[in-house]
């Protein structure tokens, strides 16, 4: 048996139809690969890769632009074998970050890289490379023009007049017929955003974790709230200290981040057994899930 | 009642009683400030500053340097107060980047910002700024060049011949008498890095952690380890739900850390009760510190 779960952020979703119709099929892929044997690392990394390449979402191609107008990429990837993870922030021009968060994972001795640094460390592994353009739409340039005449910095995602709509951030965790966890998160982070911000996604331990002999977790929402909270390790910990299941983790940890720092945020969490959890503090969440072979309702 | 333990790092330690004495130091003047009624974070700001100001520590003035010949500063600050947190990475030329880390704390909407956008950030704060000539010791060149000539990238604080000889990296933790705890962490990184390589330091849940429900924690060692094992949640967590002491979850959390990642780091541990922690894997640690009225021996 196996198990997987994608999501597409949090927030107040308008296109929620459209945009569970693409997770389905993203989920019916990854779920195929998993019964044909394939690992739950290779599966996360698949769905995100997936995921970024749709312009729908914010990861890869059709991210947020920063104050720049620029897109920056964060992502992060965990493997619940030996606790291994690789993580990238900041990077511009990489086609998929989430192949170069597992690229450092298994290349490099270090776990994360950001910037310059990882993009020429990208170049020399041959990760793929696009120009801008590729990286932008429409849609985006309209939002962040929005954006910068309100002089708004933290909205993301959002259509105008609405500050708080969705956080777009995209992820996947699974655990594989050999009972492997892997987690994946990556994002465009926030909209018009400045000094360098880093968010939770590329943070092992808040944005994204997996240890099989707990559980993999991959958290969207308000990244400061994330951080502060080590959201995907508290999760974790709780399935380790108290035997908790993945729906009991998730519950519990969004619970501990609305009441520690009032938080907006949601999680996806498989545990060792298969089961799965979400939860989340804001009004809607795009998520799909096969659970033991059978498929979540959402 | 008070207590605060401030490091300078860990590994093989040639010249343990020249650090020891200059620790002492900075542990009286601290401890001192917690006896006059100052808060848990300005004491361990207060600290780490003195430290980064310090030539003998790989903080702030007399860091390691990286690949180019430059120092790239990271740091971060926690208060266990709703679990408030300022983290900064890739910074060149601030005097101290623990007071940037604050300053991220208190004055953003932000978490972390790193390289020339929290460079940014600290210029529009008035944050004190240094030329390159202030931060590079002919110590650290003659080191930087040695590893350069070998094509060492990892090695940290070593002398020649020796590629694992002292983990700089300095920290604080304290708790005051109000019941407040703060850790705070401050470092070069490793000799001759490159690629943009951040490690556990600035990371919250890392290389730092505080929560007046449970405890403050400060790390140091191979970064990548306590990337992957998010040590000070760890240890956070195993007073939260195991109802450990400070010292029962330092050991503990360094046997996890150890089993594991086979991981070399050294941690230092207040709990809310003020009791002390110290834990390592690494053949030694430098630090004192004072709890509950009471010097610790080391």
């Amino acid at each position: 048996m196996s198990s997987l779960i994608i999501h597409g952020g949090v927030g107040t979703i308008s296109n929620k139809k459209e945009l569970l119709e693409k997770i389905h099929v993203i989920l019916k892929e990854g779920s195929e690969m998993l019964s044909s044997g394939a690992s739950a690392v290779d599966v996360v990394e698949y769905c995100v890769i997936r995921l970024e390449d749709d312009e729908f979402f914010n990861a890869g191609k059709g991210s947020v632009l920063n104050e720049g107008g620029s897109v920056e990429l964060d992502a992060a990837i965990m493997s619940g074998d030996f606790l291994m993870a690789g993580a990238t922030a900041g990077v511009r021009g990489i086609k998929n970050p989430i192949s170069l968060a597992r690229t450092i994972m298994e290349k490099s001795e270090h776990v994360f890289l950001v910037g310059a640094g990882a993009e020429d460390f990208a170049g020399s592994h041959g990760l793929k490379k696009m120009p801008d353009s590729y990286f932008v739409t429409s849609k985006r340039v309209e939002q962040w023009e929005a954006a910068k005449s309100a002089g708004v910095t933290t909205l993301d995602h959002a259509e105008k007049g609405d500050s708080e709509k969705k956080y777009g951030t995209v992820g996947a965790v699974a655990l594989d017929d050999k009972g492997k966890l892997a987690a994946a998160t990556s994002t465009g982070g926030i909209v018009n955003k400045k000094f360098g911000r880093v968010g939770d996604s590329p943070i092992i331990g808040a944005g994204v974790y997996a240890d099989n002999n707990t559980c993999a977790v991959s958290a969207t929402g308000i990244g400061e709230h994330i951080l502060r909270t080590v959201l995907a390790k508290d999760i974790a910990d709780r399935v380790r200290f108290e035997g908790m299941t993945a729906q009991e983790a998730a519950q519990k940890g969004i619970d501990y981040l609305v009441e520690q720092v009032d938080g907006k945020a949601g999680v996806i969490v498989i545990d060792k057994n298969g089961k799965c959890g979400v939860s989340f503090s804001t009004p809607d969440m795009v998520y799909g899930g096969v659970c033991n072979g059978i498929t979540m309702e959402t």
